[in-house]
């Protein structure tokens, strides 16, 4: 059997099982947007990894080194911020062909760094290595988080109202644009920016992880539909999402109807959006909403509801249950 | 310019200028084995990533994918045995062709499995994602150890002796018989496994860690010559070694002397034998290397000692200086 026909999930889970195991009381491993290692009441170390393959993530054709040096952060970032914490230390592994330009590295650490200073975190390591074939980048991001103030995926309750931070599909749309070189009237910075320059919302998440009325939370890296079966399979409970309700950004909106495209279907399956998802209480939505807009200038958006059927995920449309065709990003299947 | 002519060192040189300043004064960063972040007088944390990229550190066809496993934890591990620390977790990022057997994956995780429950090591996350080429493997290792007893590689004091704590060029005979497929009577598979198995010296590390006379420490990875250079501009001194002093493996003799090799070249600049090397005050250096010998049952050996002459590496042959003419390990050159 290939790893094609296993799929990044059913792969993570084949071979998680054996590590999750023994793990001590104060550690939790596989399986949420970071790993925690709890040191004190008072303080959490929080690690993640996330890599980024040439032909598979980005095409060195498509997207400026600065760029990738941003987007390899940022999808780091973002993971600590889907726990509510704070980032302080990363580690790059770069492995890179001989006859690379000297000047694309240097582009690369500036796009690099320029995020690094702005969220104030420290390059303390890594490993540069040859490459025999492509640009393979992997990045390390170390945080720190109040235990008691972490947000997990297990932790979504029957009822809670789900919702999401940001604009869903832009950046999927501008993975749709790059790779079918789509001439557009306008807008197409604005999207190919939202695929290369994803912004990891660092202090929203830190603003909710102090909220104890929100309960699950994570980042939006392979799509909605995907991301909040994790959700539902950590915290054993499902979801109806009403996808009137889903945000879609203007330009998606006008881009969308210019050129036939379901604005509906790249909200729901495009990744990589990098906004926070994230359930809450529903008596206390309204007055956490209000307080996340006077704080940020920016709503929240409800999507969705928690309900009680462990997996069971139902797509509505202005009330009518309906039938979703298409299939959610996934790393080992054909559509990434 | 392309990244070869720059070579890795001086690449590496190239971008960590800008990330070494306004680091907290608990935090060292690029340039030793470990990142190291103090958390109180009594702990620290280590932090070390390495990564093997197929067709530069191994190649398919030659490696197990248990060994390959066992191989990308060790070296991480080396790291962190290389400050005197003990390792806790690690972090596996993979990037694999879709084409892949998930057999080959199961056995790559049974290698990495049996080494992480050996040395009691939990694995936490990483990334799994797809290739568009070549196999990409990068660990990051995380660990602790207590501040006053970290070494680092610039604590070598003029006179210290140089040590190391195993056989020389074991691995980089069976890497030049891996590419050679060079016929031997006997001991290929001690010099295979030389190279697929290296076994960090955690136990060894921690031991020396605990002696205040043992001064800089690091692993042997690149190989002894492009080593110890690493210890002399850390440390600003420079050193004499003593070639006829290098523990050579029996078997190592013995090949050398069938095949014509020179065991010295091996032994100088063949990279990956993941020992100890180390500086120790003269004066206790008997004491230490019977403690040494009575708690692991094999010897510490002597090598050279520590000049005054900042960056100035002389090579001695049974007190006859002498002129080496090889270059050492490089990940960017052509010789790696």
């Amino acid at each position: 059997m290939k790893l094609s026909d296993l799929g990044e999930f059913n792969l993570i889970d084949r071979f998680s099982v054996a590590f999750k195991k023994d793990l001590p009381a104060n550690t939790l491993g596989i399986g949420d947007d970071c790993a925690v290692i709890i040191s004190t009441s008072e303080t959490a170390l929080l690690v993640t990894v996330d890599a980024l393959a040439e032909d598979v993530h980005f095409l060195r054709s498509a997207i400026s080194p600065a760029d990738l040096g941003h987007k390899s952060l940022a999808v780091n970032l973002s993971d600590i911020a889907a726990m509510g914490g704070t980032p302080e230390n990363v580690f790059l592994s770069l492995c890179l062909p001989s006859d690379l330009d000297v000047e694309w590295l240097d582009q690369f650490f500036i796009g690099f760094g320029r995020l690094a200073k702005l969220h104030k975190v420290n390059l303390l390591g890594g490993d540069t290595t040859r490459s025999a074939g492509k640009i393979f980048i992997s990045v390390t991001a170390l945080g720190s988080a109040v235990p008691a103030k972490i947000k997990y995926r297990s932790q979504a309750k029957l009822n809670d109202l789900i919702c999401v931070t940001d604009f869903l599909g832009d950046s999927a749309a501008g993975l749709r644009i790059l790779l079918n070189k789509q001439a557009l009237a306008k807008d197409v910075s604005y999207f190919v920016n939202r695929h290369h320059l994803p912004e990891p919302q660092l202090n929203e998440g830190q603003f909710l992880g102090n909220e104890a009325c929100v309960h699950a939370m994570m980042d939006i890296s392979d799509g909605v539909h995907s991301d909040i079966q994790r959700i539902l399979q950590a915290s054993k409970c499902g979801a109806k999402l009403f996808l009137e309700q889903f945000p879609l950004s203007p330009q998606l909106k006008t881009t969308a109807s210019q050129l036939g495209w379901d604005p509906y279907e790249i909200a729901t399956f495009g990744g990589e959006d990098y906004g926070l998802l994230f359930t809450v209480d529903p008596s206390q939505y309204s007055d956490l909403a209000v307080r996340y807009f006077n704080k940020f200038n920016r709503p929240i958006y409800q999507i969705g509801e928690i309900t009680n059927q462990p997996d069971q995920l139902d797509y509505f449309m202005n009330e009518n249950k309906i039938t979703l065709e298409f299939e959610g990003f996934a790393h080992f299947g054909g559509k990434d």
